[in-house]
C-alpha cells in the first residue's frame, strides 16, 4: 500500500486505527478451542467485525512463534485474509547484519519463498544501516523503525544524549531518514511519550508515526493528536488488548467492534478538528 | 548449560568454537535436494562432522524463517539433534515490551509450547529493561545481549558517546550487567573489533563473549584472543560462512571438518599460552 493510498484509507474511513493481533491462546475466549485452528478463528472474527473502522491490522509475531511451526500457519492463514484496504503490519522488531536482515525482510514480505506478503514490518535499528537497508529495497513496502517506545525500558537508552544533547531516539532518526523517505519509511512512537512527540516531528515532520501504547499502556489519544498529527494525519494508533479482549465471551467480536469504533470516532473528531477530512 | 559445564567442554575439548548454522538452501549441494527436508540434512551432516571439535551451535534464526512453517520444523528437528555436550544457541536477536518479549522467550526457551529448548538466545537492547528481563527470568538458560557488533553499520549507533565519554555499546554493558550475571548473560561482540575486547573487558571481565566475525567477514582470531580472553576463556567464537560452505561438493561435511579443526587447533594453542588447559 502506498503513502497515498493510505492517506486515501484515512479519509475514506475517518480512522487511522491499526488493530493489534497479539493472539494468545490462553487468553481467547474458551468456545474458539473447538476449531482446528482457534488463533485464526479468532483473528478472523476480529477482522471480520473492524475492518471497516480501521487502516491496519499488526500482529505482533512473537505470539505466534511462541507457538512453533503450528503458529507460523496461523499467522500465514491471518495475513491471508487482512483486506487490502488496510496496511498489514508484521510487528517483529527485527534487525541484524546485512545478509542476515535480507532473510528476515523474505520472511515477512516474499509471498513466493515464506507465503507471507506483509506491506510493512517493524525493525531494530541497533545495528545500523546494513540490518535497515535489505528492508527499504524491497519495492512498494514499508520499513517502521523503532524510534522511542512505550515501555518503561525506553528511558534506559533511547533518552541516552551525545554530547551534542541530541538524544538517541533524535539520532536514529535523522539518520535513517537519509537511508530512506515518507514513503517507505514510518518511525515507531509510544503514546505514552505525550509531548516528546514535538521532537519526533522537528526531526520527522513527514513520516507517518506508529503510536502503540494508547489503551491498555494508558497513552493519550488526544495528547498524541496534538503533538504528533501532520497535515497528512501522518499517524496510525494502534490498540491491542482493549479491542481484542474487551469480552471473554462469545460476544467479544461484537465488544471488540464497540471499543474500535468509540476509538474511531474519537479520531474522526480529531480529523475534523485539523481540517484533514 | 551452567557456566562451570560451559567451562568444562571448553577445556575438555580445547575449542571454544561455535558452529553457526546460517543454512540457505539455495547454497546447500545439490545433491542434497533429494532428501525430504535438505535443510535438516545438511544441518545433521555438519554436526555430525564437528561436535567433537566445537562447544556450541548457533542457527540462524532468519534463515529459517524466511522459508516459513516448513522453515521452522527444520529448526526444530535441527535442535533436535544437538548434541547435550555442546551449548545450543538461538541467534534471533529478538526484543519487544515485557509481555511480548515473554513469548518470545517461550519461542526459544520452553520447549513443552514451541518446540524448541535452546540453551541461549541472542536479544537486542534497544527497548530497555523490560525487553530483556523476561528472558533472564528463564532458569538455567542465557541471554547474549548484543554490544559491539561486527557489521560495519555497528558505528551508526553503538560507538555515539554520551557527555562523559562513554559509548552506548558500553552504557548497554553497564546497565544490562545489573540485570543479569555472568552465569546467565553473555554479549556479543565482533571479532572485527580488535582492541574494542579492551575496553568491553573493562566493564565485563568475566562474562562470556559470543564473537562473530571470524572467517568471512575478517576478524583476526588472534587479536580477539589477546584483547578478549580472560582466566576461564571467557569466548565463544563463531565461525559461519568458512565451515558450513566450505564446499559446495558432496565433500561438504568433511571440508567444513577440515576447517573446524584447523580452527580449533588454533583455539588450542591459544588456550595453551592463557595457561587454561
Amino acid at each position: 500500500m502506498t503513502r497515498e493510498e493510505l492517506i486515501h484509507q484515512i479519509k475514506a474511513k475517518r480512522s487511522f486505527l491499526c488493530v493489534g493481533l497479539d493472539t494468545d491462546i490462553r487468553k481467547i475466549p474458551p468456545h474458539l478451542l473447538d476449531h482446528d485452528d482457534p488463533v485464526f478463528e479468532f483473528n478472523r472474527q476480529i477482522v471480520e467485525a473492524t475492518s471497516d473502522l480501521c487502516v491496519a491490522y499488526k500482529p505482533n509475531i512473537a505470539f505466534y512463534e511462541s507457538m512453533g511451526a503450528a503458529g507460523w500457519e496461523s499467522l500465514r492463514k491471518t495475513w491471508r485474509i487482512l483486506p487490502e484496504d488496510c496496511l498489514s503490519i508484521a510487528d517483529a522488531k527485527r534487525g541484524d547484519i546485512g545478509n542476515t536482515s535480507q532473510m528476515y525482510a523474505q520472511a515477512f514480505f516474499d509471498e513466493q519463498r515464506s507465503g507471507l506478503g506483509f506491506d510493512a514490518i517493524t525493525v531494530a535499528p541497533y545495528m545500523g544501516h546494513d540490518s535497515v537497508q535489505p528492508f527499504l529495497e524491497f519495492a512498494d513496502k514499508w520499513t517502521i523503525v523503532l524510534a522511542l517506545t512505550s515501555n518503561t525500558g525506553s528511558i534506559d537508552f533511547q533518552t541516552i544524549t551525545d554530547t551534542a544533547g541530541t538524544s538517541l531516539f533524535e539520532q536514529v532518526i535523522q539518520k535513517t531518514n537519509r537511508w530512506g523517505n515518507p514513503s517507505n519509511l514510518m518511525y515507531v512512537v509510544g503514546a505514552t511519550r505525550g509531548k516528546s512527540f514535538e521532537a519526533v516531528r522537528k526531526v520527522a515532520p513527514e513520516h507517518f508515526l506508529l503510536v502503540p501504547g494508547v489503551g491498555a499502556q494508558g497513552g493519550s489519544l488526544s495528547d498524541v493528536c496534538r503533538y504528533g498529527m501532520n497535515s497528512d494525519c501522518g499517524l496510525l494508533v494502534n490498540a491491542t488488548r482493549s479491542i481484542i479482549y474487551a469480552s471473554s465471551g462469545t460476544d467479544f467480536a461484537t465488544r471488540a467492534r464497540e471499543e474500535a469504533l468509540s476509538l474511531q470516532q474519537e479520531m474522526e473528531r480529531e480529523l475534523k478538528a485539523k481540517g484533514i477530512i
